[in-house]
């Protein structure tokens, strides 16, 4: 299993930023072929103050083929075009392997 | 749900830092009560080049009570002990809200 993350940073008007990302760009995100899942996360604080980014986004493909497939894809190229319009400037994106997953048993 | 992204910088010493993180790190980590589930990722890239940081862990609790408690318990002083004498200059936490965790169905 791989993941895209994407990492935003605080925006000047948090409102509008997460309107727009739930409403318009998380929708675009959704269509990308071979997504397997999505998850959005908020960050509220750190344990040193202020989180340091405001969303952390996942999305899981299969495997390294089926993550860079999906981002050539049309959707891909759509929702990438999108997230340059509206947070061009607060976001950072990484291609990772995900290590580990498990539940832990108890 | 909610969860602790702890975003680590890259090490001068890759090799020495995954095995210390594997080895030692995790298994501290997974004693922490409450933990639903650790997911470890290690980045590879960027679109623009090379990713901003070398691991994501990431660890999910039922809520911030939970979390926190998680955080306050032996277990937990004793995992955050030892992120800061092997990563104190790399490493930076952040608690976040999960907003959506669905997988996609086709």
């Amino acid at each position: 299993m791989v993941k895209l993350v994407a990492i935003y940073k605080h925006s000047p008007d948090k409102h509008k930023f997460d309107d727009y990302y739930d409403n318009v760009h998380t929708p675009l995100a959704r269509k990308l072929p071979g997504l397997r899942r999505l998850e959005v996360a908020r960050c509220f604080a750190s344990p040193g103050g202020e989180a340091r980014y405001h969303l952390v986004a996942e999305m899981y493909f299969d495997d390294r083929d089926a993550m860079f497939a999906a981002l050539k894809s049309a959707e891909g190229k759509a929702a990438g075009k999108d997230v340059m319009t509206f947070a061009g400037d607060l976001v950072h994106m990484m291609f990772a392997d995900v290590a580990d997953g498990q539940a832990i048993a108890r």
